[in-house]
């Protein structure tokens, strides 16, 4: 049979990572010829996972055949996704986002519903189609969860969430919470990475009504830890303004402790986060938002309504 | 709690009104006060379902209120659903077609599987999450899987459409082919309608990079039957598409007996249809094809294809 790619998205977290490797699981169990791939690098938080579970990270590509059949999980949005997409035939899409300027020429699954996460998403599949949950399994969608929702904490979390993080938690035989806080705080460590790097960790392309926009997102146990490195992040988003012709860059950085951000926006279309927001920008281009750190619910709604 | 409305497509056939009662039916189990609505006219064969069942139609709409929140049910492209829709909110949707152009700006429940039927996957739904299936119900959704599937009959009818079908004969108490032969000729019976009428009794619109065009199809035990109004129907379809400023107009004419159409095709982009199907049109602008009953697994991919 036909070999079948499963893709999270581009600058992929560890919700893209795991749930695409518990769909490459699922799949086979019936019968499908499937493989996880990957559009970008494993992130800290997303390699302390892989690390735990003693997993070699999947193959990473950039392009695909014509005519491949391939399965999107954690995205749907076609800048997000792996390009020249409309070349392949995408057969099924499970996700957890909005929809947008989706288009298929056949009929296909698409499983989508608006819960934290899409590995909760994965969890409720296996248990409505009665398919055995196996350790790793469970390991890679509890880290999914505790990524997405920060530990539960964001406002994305559902209850759907909180029950499959708590039978996960069991399957896994893990304590979720102080697992969960290594993992977090192992993403919140990029001293090693370059300001194009930092900027690029996890960064989501939207097209709106012709708006080009990126926003881009870390996690940190302190912004101002981050924020020392506002010039050099700031050099770095202007030249991918230019290099990529963007009208906005959205730079948020969380505070996972105290659930907060900063944001950083710059681009020639910086005054919509002031409409999105409420209020102006400083000196430095940033404004503190109290109580956001959901890229999803709080900033990317609020930016495309402002548009 | 605020109301929700739930929608099949314009010119509704009888999956799109039989699922939307359904749909109604397991919104209200959840708490959800949810009122199905229809874009048109009840026709023949529909009819023939709710005179059995002794249900009124539902309420007939063309638009609803700004931020009206709505479940679509049987299709998800923007021509072929209430007008203004993107001053609404879609919540969830459950349909069976290909996606196209479909955009949101919040995350939503969108399930959609390549079945025959809408109803066999809300059958399916039912099923897992637990939900009891009265007689009502249950004649609804096996009336939609009868006459999407013709009877089980056509190419778009799955293994899952077909264990849907006998389950769901079995908890309605129906010699399903009895009474699916008597429903499928209640719908063939358009003699009192005008050819204005009969181009549009099930007539769907789409629109492929920058194509405007219509598929309208009507059931029939006997093609020539039909064909003899074939200037009529002319004259009307040439009149939509100057009104509506169509590229392509095609009627399918599908002998539900012997599983076989005759096409009409008019409008400047006419030869779409014979580059679509290989073979020319004869001089009535018509021609046969063979075996193809479906319009969504026979005609329109083609034709989209084609341009």
């Amino acid at each position: 049979m036909e070999k079948v790619l499963i893709l999270g998205h581009k600058n992929p977290d560890t919700d893209s990572i795991c749930s695409s490797l518990v769909m490459e699981r699922i799949a086979k169990i019936y019968g499908i010829d499937a493989e996880a791939v990957r559009l970008g690098n494993i992130n800290k938080e997303t390699e302390y996972v892989l690390n735990y579970l003693g997993i070699e990270p999947q193959r990473q590509i950039t392009v695909a055949e014509e005519g491949q059949k391939i399965i999107l999980v954690d995205h749907n949005e076609a800048p997000q996704s792996i390009d020249g997409r409309e070349k392949l035939e995408v057969i099924a899409v499970i996700d957890h986002h909005r929809i947008a300027d989706f288009s298929t020429s056949m009929p296909l699954y698409y499983i989508a519903k608006p819960y934290g996460c899409t590995s909760t998403l994965l969890y409720e599949i296996c248990k409505k189609e009665g398919l055995e949950i196996d350790k790793t399994m469970a390991t890679l969608m509890l880290s999914a969860i505790i990524s997405d929702t920060l530990l539960l904490k964001s406002p994305t979390c559902t209850k759907k969430d909180i029950e499959a993080f708590e039978e996960l938690e069991k399957i896994a035989e893990i304590d979720a919470k102080t697992y969960g806080l290594d993992m977090l705080k192992a993403g919140t460590d990029f001293s090693m990475y370059g300001a194009a790097e930092v900027i690029n960790l996890d960064a989501k392309e939207f097209n709106e009504k012709g708006k080009k926009i990126v926003i881009a997102q870390v996690n940190t146990a302190d912004i101002q830890d981050v924020f020392t490195r506002k010039e050099e992040l700031s050099f770095e988003i202007e030249k991918r303004i230019v290099d990529d012709g963007l009208d906005l860059f959205i730079f948020v950085i969380t505070d996972i402790i105290n659930s907060n951000s900063k944001i950083i926006a710059l681009g020639t279309d910086k005054e919509l986060a002031e409409k999105a927001f409420g209020k102006k920008l400083d000196n430095d281009d940033a404004m503190i938002l109290e109580g956001v750190v959901s890229r999803k619910k709080q900033v990317a709604p609020q930016i495309i309504d402002a548009i």
